[in-house]
């Protein structure tokens, strides 16, 4: 190892273990280049990354767990020079979501048929919480069926986190609303955790662009032209962006594993173990709803795959949007209308993973620990109180810990969450999980209310994705 | 009353008399909305909503004030589910300040003849400042007539506002123009209370594309016709925000009473009273000056009351400023020039209200408590320091908080406003006066530089206005 | 002297010092008006110029040096109120630096061929990095030169400097290229310190745009026209603003002077020469490079002196970009492509004075005041970290701080960096030297590269340039 501050300090380079971590995803990358060159698919090549970020993440923690040198300094680096690649990639993709997501609303809202737009609302709204709700039970049900203890989970939250919890604990249902209300376009557009406030400015725009369409088409003519040929054009810096997305992957999967370390996931375990099991019940669940509807769920899972696997990889709902969207629209059949409204509010309002499952089962635990009543009356309560919550929480960046901390105050158990606080330790694997749910339910949404609105293209639907956008 | 957190502290719902208030305000939504239906004019429903606002507020209050569960429950969650209506709509309308801002400078200064810009300015900052004058003296003179004594105002200063008047306390004129002064056109505009910058920005692309016009006719074309129909969309989206202003008047009145309280507003009577005075008498100097000028000032008030209740509901000059320019410009007959230029350029510098009144009067009341002597070479210094301040302060936030930090520092009594305290406590009971002041001096300005510049069209100003596009 | 705090703390004209002073600044504007009117060159007016402002700076601080009322309060009422023409000049150039480097860099890579990209970017690299390492080796040399010692520098760094430091030095290499990749369009362009990230994202657009041209010809078309004549406009922008560079420089050039004080250059002569001796030395060595390129160093430094006359009054990079690029490509011949890559970067990336010669001058100072043993290898050290650094710390606002920072972290003695303070006392003098060079450098860059590329046009270079454009 070189201890000298320049390689240890600033370029975090000073050991054989960096070097070497360094070197094997260089190797990675070079191999998914090969593959690409030899026109492997894309789902395949997202399946291999996903596999070698596995592998490289356990494989490097595993072998040198031992090493004091790993331990104190490489597994820093790694984890810099790691997250320069991944975390650089995600950067990218969220670059794009607040342009999609507006030109997109725009397009929906001037094509849409003008009383539609209640109905879609209503719907999706509707169809949100539910399966909000349902997470809500699962969650609580998880706990339950591991017989989790909240003392397990004992730790100290840090100073800043503790500050983030006060700040959202002190905040209403009416003021979470009003903070979604835009009082700038330009600042809302800057801030990526505004989605909503965009879809509003959108909508306001939209429906404005509709009117004059009738009464001063001229005047409005070269303002939606280059709208269109603005869309045309972000949606291209997409698709290039989007190849990249195997990459991407192998870096942030692998750097999950190693900036945490397996040993700490060992030691949780427990919830680990429950929170992926409400995850799968959940996939399970939708499959339920999905055949209900008429939908063959196999090949709903086969097309979302690339998209929820990413989500997985990205834990962030709001970069995997224009994917989303992208997957709903050109992949499953879903009407450019239901798919732009449901998947975008669906990344803010009643996320299953983040607003419903993870909430439920901390209230749950908390509460238990406190002596609450475990009966009937209190696990409604539960359930209430996260699906309003999930609507509350809505724009507010850390999804997770503020549904978390709303459901925990709302119980009147606020003062408790410091006690679990090893939960939040380990809050990136967790996570992982967490946001594929969300993004699995809010497509599952976006079929139900299509379908719903009868706008359902089913044929697409079962027609086999080619992908050629992404392929070529 | 519910005592669970989930209902006080996050829904903010815990009791009949929140339950009973928001119903109310529901039932007079509902109320406006039906009259609407009946055809009854913008102009009535306005009035209307002021009434049902001040009947709301001071009814809640007045039957309520007994009750503890109101005092210290209530009071906080109807405010909260108030604002959300009130603070929401005003929210809306100020997205669209600078966007209307900066292109309607743009299209003015493209479309004026050179020679007349340099005149412009100069007639605009004269008449701004005069009226400030003559305000400041209208603040002095409430004083004594009041015989107010700053002994029954003590009270402390909140540490938040201390701080923010020790910040002003240290800038300096130079310093002030210095931060109108624009280096980023994204983060000025992602700014409110940039309001000038973006002026500066919007002339220096305007006369960019005036010299393009004549040199490279081609070439701008595109940016031109883009800004134009932009200018449209814009427009509409106004037109379909300013159609719920009476929603947001109901709202934003009857919260001021109620979040402030009818016992504060008593305690604090003279002060409130000798402010109210001074607006009268200025509303009287207009009338004054628009006869002096020719122009008919029952005709003014009656086209001016809809901008004046707004302004004077939503307590914001920039909020205000997009149908201050409306009805300048199609009711008034005051040319797109003048009434951008004045009006926007009055949403900071010369406010009478925040910028001349107040401070006039909180500078005299504390030197007076201070022991100055009161002659007239003092009243001078007054009538100079907050005139002179009124153009120095613009563009920044919380003017007349600002205005009165900077003349006491002028008049060497800075430390004395904390001894002053109780003023700022119902300052927004006071501040829908002062901004109603600043915009009717903006308007009486804009006619009056209008008149100067020998563009005022009469017979536009004399034609009862229809409101069509409102009304409709 | 006027002892009220309206003269003293607000406007900040209190005494005959500072009036005198604003009087002879006006002087100085009408003056450079009258010889525009007399049609005076640009170049001859910008000379004059810095004349005028040395002659100001200097005389105004010889002559009042010994007045009590000048050292209390006139220096710091001069200062305020020659700021306020001298940064306001500034903050307008570089409210274009986003727009101009974000068109051009559009403009540049559509139109470029594709497979050029990537060697334009190796070589820009490499020339960049080289020309940093020479004046990292400058830097060595003339601190052994003038036999410097680091306690003749004693003094205290501020508590925000000392906050600014500590927080850079916890920050790495990948950390700080992390940094540059864009994550939102509106808040990058919304800074004006990441110029980087804005080329990422014209880079990004430019190439779907390419690719677009021969796929959706039509569906592209709208955005393209748009952004050419939004080039259009801002560039006569750009042009209107420069035209106005004379009456900058000169309330520039004196204030800094003003500002600091004659006496405080004084005390730290040994620093400033060696410093200014270091840029002269550099300046050398571009004369030898550009001749081994087969270059006329003569016309180079005849057409580069009003960028650096301009780069040297402003101290800002960014701020000079604009006019850096219009001389590149109208006078020197440079291709559009070379010069918008590498002059771009170059604000940034292989800074010559900011991250070469200024570093390795404090790098070697403290280093040797520490004990370090002075060989061969120590050197090599300070040239390797100070030019990897110089890469690192791209986009990082007051990069001459950051990069000393760096080094001495770098070479492991960070925590010494408080003990040279008085070196960040008189940083704006030691910064226009500092901040012409790096802009001498990159101009030097572009032009080694364009030869390179085969892309340079010697015959342009070589005629005269007319600066029509400015001068009419």
């Amino acid at each position: 190892m070189i201890d000298v501050p320049f390689f240890s300090q600033f370029l975090k380079v000073s050991n054989f273990y960096t070097l070497i971590a360094i070197v094997l995803l260089g190797a990675a990358m070079v191999c998914l280049k090969m593959l690409k060159d030899k026109k492997v698919s894309f789902s395949k090549r997202m399946i291999i990354a996903l596999i070698i970020g596995l592998v490289l993440g356990i494989g490097i923690d595993i072998i040198s767990n031992k090493s004091g040198i790993y331990i104190d300094h490489a597994r820093g680096e790694i984890s810099a020079w790691f997250g320069l690649i991944g975390t650089g990639f995600l950067k990218l993709v969220q670059l794009l979501a607040i342009p999609v997501v507006f030109l997109s609303i725009i397009k929906v809202v001037v094509d849409v048929q003008g009383d539609r737009i209640r109905s879609l609302t209503g719907r999706t709204f509707i169809t949100l919480l539910s399966t909000t709700a349902i997470s809500a039970i699962v969650g609580i049900l998880v706990v339950k069926l591991f017989n989790l203890n909240a003392t397990s989970f004992a730790g100290d939250l840090t100073e800043q986190k503790t500050e983030f919890i006060n700040n959202i604990a002190s905040q209403s249902f009416p003021e979470f609303f009003l903070n979604l209300i835009p009082n700038n376009i330009i600042s809302v557009m800057g801030d990526n955790g505004s989605i909503v406030s965009v879809v509003i400015i959108a909508a306001m725009f939209a429906s404005a662009i509709r009117f004059l369409k009738v009464k001063k088409p001229t005047e409005v003519a070269p303002f939606v032209t280059f709208l269109d040929s603005l869309r045309t054009t972000v949606n291209s810096v997409l698709t290039n962006v989007i190849k990249l997305m195997p990459y991407g992957v192998v870096a942030l999967v692998s750097n999950t594993i190693i900036s945490n370390g397996i040993q700490s996931v060992v030691s949780m375990l427990g919830f680990i173990a429950a929170l992926y099991t409400g995850v799968i019940i959940m996939l399970l669940v939708y499959v339920v709803i999905l055949s209900f509807m008429g939908v063959n769920p196999v090949m709903f899972y086969k097309k979302a795959f690339n998209t929820l696997l990413f989500a997985f990889s990205s834990r962030s709902s709001v970069g995997t949007l224009p994917y989303t969207l992208q997957t709903l629209e050109k992949d499953m059949g879903v009407s450019g209308e239901t798919s732009n409204f449901v998947a975008t509010l669906g990344t803010t309002i009643g996320m299953n993973g983040c607003a419903g499952v993870f909430p439920a089962m901390l209230g749950t635990l908390v509460a238990a620990a406190a002596g609450a009543t475990m009966d009937f009356s209190f696990f409604v309560l539960v359930v209430v109180v996260v699906t309003v919550g999930s609507i509350g929480i809505a724009g507010v960046p850390g999804t997770a810990t503020v549904a978390a901390t709303v459901t925990l105050n709302g119980l009147g158990y606020g003062s408790a969450i410091s006690s679990i606080g090893a939960v939040f330790g380990i809050d990136p694997i967790v996570d992982m999980g967490r946001t594929m749910l969300n993004v699995c339910g809010s497509m599952v949404s976006s079929i139900v209310v299509d379908k719903w609105e009868g706008t359902f293209d089913k044929d697409q639907f079962n027609t086999p994705s080619n992908h050629t956008q992404i392929n070529e």
